[in-house]
């Protein structure tokens, strides 16, 4: 069963090791597990739900806890501390496009705000139910199915609520694949990476879910908007444009047609190691402009590539591997260069073999697939590392961003130094690190973790994260990026949205949305402050 | 100079030779000259401007005639037959977005009309003043600056007006290419590009305007819309992509970032063809759904084939070309393929390589560069035959949608037969034919010439054309597709936008330009209806 306050199953666990936990213990001090709230404490916070009877609404309370929250780190304080707050006052499970229109009309006439949910993976509060009017979880993860595939025009039509391994498993069956993978893939669905915009770790070659979803039905408070698909067209602005990234202000999308392509023949993840940032950065600015046929780039800096090793195991055969670097001329402050290919083998491994010669100059260090297979093992498992931690006394949360080249190692720099002097205030140090996630010709996206030490009650740690977050975010719009490269705007992000839309962008997209939900029911608070 | 009332220079004269006319008496019976108009007749008509005075404005009538239209068959017909209608109440040339500004506030401020224009080459009716209030035509080639390379990012900025050559110029001087070559190259600019989401000839490696364009300024009613770079985020609905396509209705572009590339050190057309379509199409579709690093795909049905044979000149040369052909298996229906490659010789002579294999399992033949580099001669020359054949009695005019694969044939019959019907009923033929002008994994563009005998006067050649564009107009909704996947959709396309669009689709784009757009005067009647 699905953890109700952590991430992912009850029955996977991913301990940290030893080495791990003296790594932590010496960067930033012993963590102070702390006690979690039960669940039924947790559930009898639950206020009475306040919803007229629907026969698509379940009303109660577990069922409401369990749909309340994402993952985001003030989502885990109030579960983990049980200071549950506002909840939804019932959840829904639609099965078709028809009650979702229910629903919709069902909320119009009551005034109930409705908040879409897929997997409940969001890290930017997207769930939160607001506080006032009446409030309505759709929970849309039982509209799954695989509806149509059109292998000649490799076009999928799916259930907007299918999850990740739900969707790569009927497709597989059929030889096709979309390609997305998010880490959260494991508990994401579709219709939540095309609400958010997310991006999957292998982008550089299946694209963004900007790039894959070509079509599909929106119910909105006005009517059904259909999306056709075409190939391409110069018909007007886009209005699958306007569905990506609206977060459930405009409507709920129940069905979603996706790009697909046959699955890929061969994969391959390898590792490269750099001498230092500067010389990495170069060097995959390089490849990345070359256009190859590469399935995944993805470079860490010296702290973080330090704890993927430390966090990797085998500790001898790493240390067998840091000599031969360190031989090599990658000692500290060396990165970790990750580079995937998916596809024909003949042609992927041709690229991986012109994006090998471009690291050469760089002082890059081809060391195989061993830590590639490593990545690939763990690559929807990391983030259990976050239950592990917890468990120990640490926060993990991690902020994201996109900028162009010359602004990423400012970037970079400057969210790890406002991490350090926000938890500074508190006289706490922060373990911070830095991965490119996913590199463009333009620029790249730059993924900070933070692990750091819980101070053991709600309060204090809610106000170190606001701290870190408020730091980080006006970190990321004053050195010029986006306020989120992945992970969607929601409640967490939505008073940095002006720094990059703009005046006019703002009140655009209100008024876009307050035509299509002139009652102001969907999602309210979410995306616009 | 420009043609007041045709295509292109003055200077420029792209005769059509004894054969190809031949052919087209053949096919569809002899021409008959019609007399044109002269411009002081046609300026004569243009009535006395009702706009107060401004630094910025020029209300001679011979300006005003000059910038009324663009380059659409009912265009063509007022110009030719001078039966100019509605004109501009005068032309502005602003130098700066302050410029813009004040263009715009001054429309604010006395209820003035404005209609954006590039380089006057819309073939959709984006360019037509409406009747009513009085209007004024912004031209924006003045600015046409390159303002910033940045090299690292591979981001130029320019000013929107800049025309294909002047654009592309600037970049070469650099080192690098934008890669845009719409067949109006030589005439459209940036801006008009990105304002109706335009495609060029080598959409498959540059990609369309959309992917090309990363930010810009945009003037409107309300303010400065800024659109800042990134290369990728998941901040909410993309602002750009209601920027493109948006046609003028929510202000003017004045400044636009691009992805630019180094410009490729080897560029090559090769042409294969095929016995029949069925074949070509089966391979067409395989060779871009195997993702090769190809610049170029052009696939020409049967009639289009020969069409372009008997152009091509050199009349022996094709005679041993087609016993050739004929010799291997390619005689009456063969379709020709134009394949282009643009980038290392190594990298894209490879991708060439592998496309050839692809071909031959149904019945390719690859004949070499000889036709490619005449196609890539008269890439931009072709237009100009609208000059010759209208001086022997001809009008040309072009229709083009894109579909997913399986509706890609339907397609192509039904707009033909369309315009054969619409044209029988006047007891005239039309010489029809079509090319995939812009392929995709999932589908392409379906791009359709149609060439008809003049009635050689207004009102009855007015007739036909209505006739034939409404015919062709709904066989592609009717059949699913965009009613425009290159050229916009102006006042020609408006009646049959909603097909696609959608009740809330309309409404929804209607709202937007309301928003930033509350008087109306940005380009009104274009693109909503």
């Amino acid at each position: 069963m699905k953890r109700w306050n952590g991430w992912g199953d009850e029955s996977v666990e991913f301990a940290l090791s030893a080495e791990a936990l003296a790594f932590l213990r010496q960067g930033i001090g012993s963590g102070k597990p702390v006690a979690d709230a039960a669940f039924g404490q947790a559930c009898a916070q639950i206020a009475e739900s306040r919803l007229p009877a629907h026969r698509l609404i379940d009303t109660a309370p577990e069922v409401r806890l369990r749909n309340a929250l994402g993952q985001s780190l003030p989502d885990w304080l109030r579960l983990r501390y049980g200071v549950i707050g506002t909840a939804p006052d019932g959840v829904a499970y639609p099965e078709s496009a028809q009650d979702v229109r229910d629903l919709i009309d069902y909320a119009q006439q009551y005034g109930v705000a409705l908040i879409p949910q897929g997997g409940g993976t969001s890290v930017a509060g997207h769930l939160t139910a607001p506080a006032g009017a009446p409030s309505l979880t759709v929970n849309m993860t039982r509209m799954r199915q695989l509806l149509y595939l059109d292998t000649e025009s490799q076009l999928a039509t799916f259930g907007a609520g299918v999850l990740g391994p739900d969707l790569e498993a009927q497709l597989r069956a059929r030889g096709y694949t979309l390609g997305h993978f998010p880490q959260s893939f494991e508990y994401s669905t579709l219709g939540g990476w095309v609400a958010t915009r997310s991006s999957g770790q292998q982008s550089l070659c299946y694209g963004r879910i900007e790039q894959m979803f070509r079509g599909g039905s929106v119910e909105t408070p006005l009517g059904t908007l259909h999306l056709p698909t075409f190939p391409a067209s110069a018909a007007g602005p886009d209005l699958r444009e306007m569905v990506l990234g609206s977060e459930g202000r405009l409507g709920i999308l129940t069905e979603a047609t996706v790009r697909v392509t046959p699955a890929p023949a061969y994969e391959a993840f390898h590792a490269v190691f750099f001498p230092d940032w500067a010389a990495a950065e170069t060097a995959v600015r390089q490849i990345v402009q070359a256009g190859l046929a590469l399935s995944m780039l993805r470079l860490s800096n010296a702290l973080e590539t330090t704890t993927m090793l430390a966090l990797a195991g085998h500790k001898k055969l790493i240390s067998l591997l840091e000599g031969y670097l360190s031989l090599r001329g990658c000692k500290e402050g060396k990165c970790m260069l990750m580079i995937g290919v998916s596809g024909r083998k003949s042609l992927v491994r041709a690229a991986l073999r012109e994006a090998l010669v471009l690291t050469s100059p760089h002082g890059g260090v081809h060391v195989g697939r061993y830590m590639g297979e490593k990545w690939k093992q763990n690559r929807f498992r990391n983030v259990y590392l976050r239950n592990a931690a917890w468990s120990h006394g640490y926060a993990i949360d991690t902020v994201e961003t996109a900028v162009d080249w010359p602004r990423v190692e400012v970037m970079m720099r400057a969210v790890e130094g406002a991490a350090v002097a926000a938890l500074g205030q508190f006289g706490e140090q922060v373990h911070t690190y830095t991965h490119l996630s996913h590199l463009y010709a333009q620029g790249a996206s730059v993924y900070t973790t933070f692990v750091y030490r819980l101070a053991g009650e709600y309060e204090s740690d809610l106000a170190r994260w606001k701290a870190l977050k408020n730091a980080a975010s006006m970190a990321i719009v004053s050195n010029g990026g986006t306020i989120s490269h992945q992970h969607g705007v929601g409640a967490d992000h939505a008073p940095y949205l002006a720094a990059e839309k703009g005046r006019l962008g703002m009140s655009s997209l209100r008024a876009l949305f307050e035509h299509l939900d002139p009652q102001g029911i969907m999602n309210p608070g979410k995306l616009l402050p």
